[in-house]
């Protein structure tokens, strides 16, 4: 047997352990892996020196070094991480159950997946994260992350096994994957019946390869081409700090805008409004009606309709009205978050149903789109697939859930 | 552009209009189809004699044609189905709502998935079963259903299409799939961004290659190789009438018993019990143990403890105590139905716990794992993945949500 379905094994074998562990004890585990990231800053910062230095010399590019680099902020934001999941309420073993008129009671009940598989990019406190997340919901995982993070990884997984081994279970419920291999990937990815589900948390490139070459269930997070629509009766008024909100507060996110939509009734003065503020800060790619108001800007091509560009970069377009910036959306939208501006009832309602996406904003930014916004906590992704999951997916979507089906004898 | 495609383009674009259509509309049309099938009984038997004569000529088994055979009470037994369904509780619209300390509002609200796409074999009950539940659950709907019941589904497709017409509605939002070559199965599962969700409704084969086919998502149904396990502490008294209904009150259902495991402490007691009640009519397949305690019985191969016989053949084997029984079911369970006799608290909690299938039952017949034996009215088969739906798939489990998210400007 290849060391990666013998590591999927063990992985599966030792999530069962997890899966019924008391709340108090899984708690324990994570307060206790706080501390411990606290007590060993030292040896993960040299760890992670060497990750550091290592991808300099291959040539990484700022953005990715900065991403990979810790600090004792970042392992002070990833230990609060810790205690703030163990804060969270545990969704094993919730229930609702009714009694059937034969007697049979049905208990209906939340109880781990079982094995979470996460794939992942050079970020190091995505494996502290993703770690937290699966104990507390009971799951086992195994953790693939980037060979660049290799060395800050190995020093986060082993503090990890130790607070698993400390509590009395088998250290490999959460297990690092060695093989960082390209294969790797779909190997997992096609061991049905030892993981349960494929997570994958980096860029579209990742997601699309997961998707492609898994049998596995996969769970479909982020790419994000949000639009925001202007429509007539909007209160221009909010219209400026939205829309700056939603694509400057933080570009490189999968819930800031890619595309403006303007009602051609108020286009004029949304732009007026708008130009000031992002002149010389964001690149238009504009429609030639929006290249008219903003000479500046740069003509659309096809393409950038469907980009998510994770920069400073917004496309705009002018419509004339709802049913043209429904069309777009429609055409466009990946499911991820959709705002109208309006202050009409009947304009709200028909966007609010017939947008086809995880979450549809009436007069509110698009970045909201966030398991801590909507009150979950901490949360693995943002779902845009509608199976299983949709939105942010916190320690409740990471279960599943089946039926005690209790009697005294009774046949059918 | 093919034909498939278009008829899926414009199923997507006729579901939108279902997506939303009041309650009370949607009850409307269901009635009003239970009423056409009753007045069309004598074309939809023509159809169906045409059908079952071509069927006969093929050579196709006395079983597949009683499958396909319609008669009055069948067709009765259809409108009742559609009447049942009008009475069900619809999901879409139903709500949870938060509001966060900036003042948003989240609203989780039920919607429909889109456009479900149902593969089935010869039984045209399944045609109308399947146009009710997409119907009342908002979904559009591609019916692909065998060419062997090629002129009863053509009769019944256009009587749902006539209801779905006088009712103002597009017909295309419920269409029959006109090609009905094997290719045109692959085809549909890889329309993705048209079709919502693939449900394939028969045999092992079918859903095998649905799975593996589709990049859509696939809703797993059926495949039920259950176990029961009569424990050391089981009331005795319970046995053989659990054992007999499980097995033999119809065999060729998913949930029908396909395993006994025998407590090596009242395997010799059960079996003197059950013997006279399945002697030349049940065909027994034992493990070396069982053949000590039952001489006629055949030796089981180790396919047969993998086997779906949908038939009467019981497989027997007695096992040494709770940790080897569960060991059992670990290996060669479908995560379909699994139940256990017992008087033990605590056994029956660890069953409960370990036993990883959508239903686990303590003192009941396998055989109510069932959409009408849970309470929930209709269903469109067993679920058998852990993914989105387990268990009883009815109208809740054909919806997905979507978050309305509400504001008055906020941004982040």
């Amino acid at each position: 047997m290849s060391d990666l379905r013998q590591q999927a094994q063990d992985c599966k074998q030792a999530s069962r352990r997890l899966a019924w562990l008391a709340t108090a004890d899984k708690d324990r585990i994570l307060t206790r892996l706080a501390a411990q990231l606290r007590a060993q800053t030292d040896p993960l910062l040299a760890a992670n020196r060497r990750d550091c230095e290592a991808g300099a010399l291959a040539g990484l590019s700022d953005a990715l070094l900065d991403r990979l680099r810790l600090d004792e902020q970042r392992i002070e934001g990833m230990a609060q991480g810790c205690e703030q999941v163990a804060r969270l309420t545990d969704p094993v073993g919730r229930e609702i159950a009714w009694t059937r008129p034969n007697g049979l009671l049905i208990r209906k009940v939340r109880v781990p997946l079982g094995v979470l598989c996460i794939i992942y990019e050079a970020r190091p406190n995505v494996t502290v994260e993703s770690a937290c997340l699966a104990i507390k919901s009971g799951n086992g995982a195994l953790l693939r992350g980037s060979r660049s993070a290799l060395n800050s990884n190995q020093v986060l997984v082993k503090i990890i096994q130790e607070c698993l081994t400390e509590a009395g279970l088998p250290a490999q419920a959460i297990a690092g994957v060695a093989d960082l291999s390209h294969e790797s990937i779909t190997t997992l990815g096609r061991m049905n019946g030892l993981i349960d589900l494929m997570i994958p948390r980096g860029g579209a490139e990742l997601i699309k390869r997961v998707v492609e070459t898994s049998t596995v269930p996969v769970l479909e997070t982020g790419v994000g081409v949000c639009h925001l629509f202007v429509e007539a009766s909007a209160d221009l008024a909010m219209a400026v700090p939205v829309i700056l909100n939603s694509k400057c507060s933080r570009p490189a996110v999968c819930n800031s805008l890619e595309t403006l939509l303007l009602d051609e009734t108020v286009a004029f003065e949304t732009i007026q409004g708008l130009e000031p503020e992002i002149k010389n800060k964001v690149r238009v790619q504009g429609c030639p009606r929006t290249l008219a108001l903003l000479p500046w800007a740069a003509p659309a091509t096809p393409e950038n309709w469907d980009t998510e560009s994770m920069d400073m970069i917004l496309n705009v377009k002018v419509v004339n009205g709802l049913d043209e910036a429904l069309e777009h959306i429609r055409r466009h939208s990946t499911g991820h978050t959709e705002a109208i501006l309006t202050r009409d009832l009947e304009s709200a309602r028909r966007f609010q149903r017939e947008v086809d996406a995880c979450a549809v904003n009436v007069n509110a930014s698009t970045r909201f789109t966030d398991g801590g916004e909507f009150g979950f906590g901490a949360e693995i992704g943002i779902s845009t697939q509608k199976m299983h999951a949709r939105g942010p997916v916190g320690l409740d979507e990471l279960t599943t859930y089946k039926y005690w089906v209790e009697g005294q004898g009774q046949i059918r």
